[in-house]
């Protein structure tokens, strides 16, 4: 399978590498707007050659679009304009809605795959990407209604190879459901890291950064060139999530000032993660006949 | 060396451990109020035997104490009221002031090590207790003016058998920092899973948890009992920490709203955490020789 991945970051490169690992894709063409990263993939042995994105997408079985969310639009217009029937064209970007919105009237809508791989580190480039980035993490396939059965059943092999699991959402739904447990904890880090950048003897406090500290501040180090595009893309949930969380703080805030049992209140309440996480709530645990029973096809 | 340890748990549990493989401690007698963290502790082999505070004081050439804050300051009394003038005393825990106040005068106050080792993991328990949690850790001593200088030596000795560094300041300057890069991201993490688990179709959101969310949440799970405590002692400087915070969040979301320029710049002072904590900042580096010449005894 000839496989054409336009941007070689962290999630375009990861995927190429276990792809061509599994066998799934046996010729991997790199597309970037950035001639350093495509270079650095090809050296890394990530991409088989370098091609432009009119040059790889007529060769390509599938092409993947891994950039940032405000090229995608862009980016997936000129690719669908390019593929010919049978190419089956993803978009793994964080954010949906918008980018789905666009496309629905367009003559090749059925062969594009509207999907988001949650997996990532802090880090970005051809040299952040990762064996094994996926495994066993959910991939969210949105208003899969819209794909044609091939192309639908083409990415959802993909996924797999990568060895994920696959829900599928309506693209405003998963917009919200990102907003609160991937791009509010990230705004969150980032106005971490500047509160505590904010105090002045900055250097005492660094010099005790513990692991808590480091864990809980680690989004903070991610590139402002991908999410700055997601917040604004999302910025209706994203804003919603951000005053949930600060009505969740000054609750909290207000309890250690003047009312202690409701402070060990809201922090039981809050432990209730460590169940649901770990999977330990039969009600709410993550394997794929839950996720399939809710999103039923 | 015998060594009494007060506080079974995650950091007492994990101190033994250590301790005893560097043979540093030769018999380790424990204490704990409740039997059964106390058996399990003698199960796991992180003890020698069982003792009451009242039995092992005596005996011992050194005693730490790791219980929650809430409890420390009896708990210390206690033991120095027990103590021979050879027997160095050792406070662990994450609030230093007011505990430190209230033994200024007590006629063995230089008998007592006001410290606390920055490290933990967000369970708590014998069970918890973990070889190498201090490897490369550092370790605050508060107040060492007030110290035998016997005692210090040899708290010295076990932090750094520990294999932590030692930086020294004073209890009011160790409650402040500790607020602003331990007891907020706490605090943090626990409105965050709260703010989450304030959403109605939770199952969705739990399914889809991915890495950046866990590892931000984690510290949600950690014990009410061991953290409302340190809130509530270090007060002051823990809602200052949380009004900083909020202001922070609240600017970013601001910026997200209507100021995307802004929100990047936002971003980009956030992303300088990256350069402090991994040490790329030469001034800020986290080694010995900064701490030593900031905190000099």
């Amino acid at each position: 399978m000839k496989l054409a991945v336009i941007g070689l970051g962290l999630i375009g490169g990861s995927m190429a590498i276990d792809l061509r690992k599994a066998g799934f894709a046996t010729e991997i063409m790199g597309v970037d707007i950035n001639p350093d990263n495509a270079q650095e993939a090809y050296r890394l042995g990530i991409i088989d050659r370098i091609e432009t994105l009119e040059s790889a997408v007529p060769m390509a079985d599938m092409v993947l679009i891994a950039i940032p969310v405000d090229k995608v639009l862009d980016s997936l217009i000129r690719v669908l304009d390019l593929v010919s029937d049978q190419t089956t064209v993803i978009d793994v970007g964080s954010t949906k809605k918008v980018i789905g919105s666009a496309v629905d009237n367009h003559p090749k809508r059925r062969n594009y795959i509207s999907a988001h791989p949650m997996s990532g580190t802090e880090n970005s480039g051809p040299s952040a990407a990762l064996e094994g980035l996926f495994e066993g993490k959910i991939n969210i396939i949105c208003d899969q209604e819209k794909c044609g059965p091939q192309h639908l059943a083409f990415a959802e092999k993909m996924f797999q190879v990568l060895g994920m699991d696959i829900a599928y959402m309506t693209a405003d739904d998963q917009d919200h459901s990102t907003a609160f447990i991937s791009h509010l904890p990230h705004a969150a880090a980032f106005a971490l890291a500047n509160a505590v950048l904010d105090k002045e003897d900055r250097t005492i406090i660094f010099d005790l950064a513990s692991g808590g500290f480091n864990s809980t501040v680690r989004l903070a180090k991610s590139s402002p060139e991908m999410w700055g595009p997601i917040f604004q893309q999302n910025r209706e949930y994203v804003v919603e999530s951000l005053e949930v969380y600060i009505k969740h703080l000054k609750a909290f805030k207000k309890s250690i000032e003047s009312d202690p049992q409701q402070m060990m209140a809201l922090m039981k309440n809050a432990n209730r993660i460590r169940g649901i996480l770990d999977g330990e709530n039969d009600s709410l645990v993550k394997n794929e006949k839950t996720i399939v029973k809710l999103y039923t096809k």
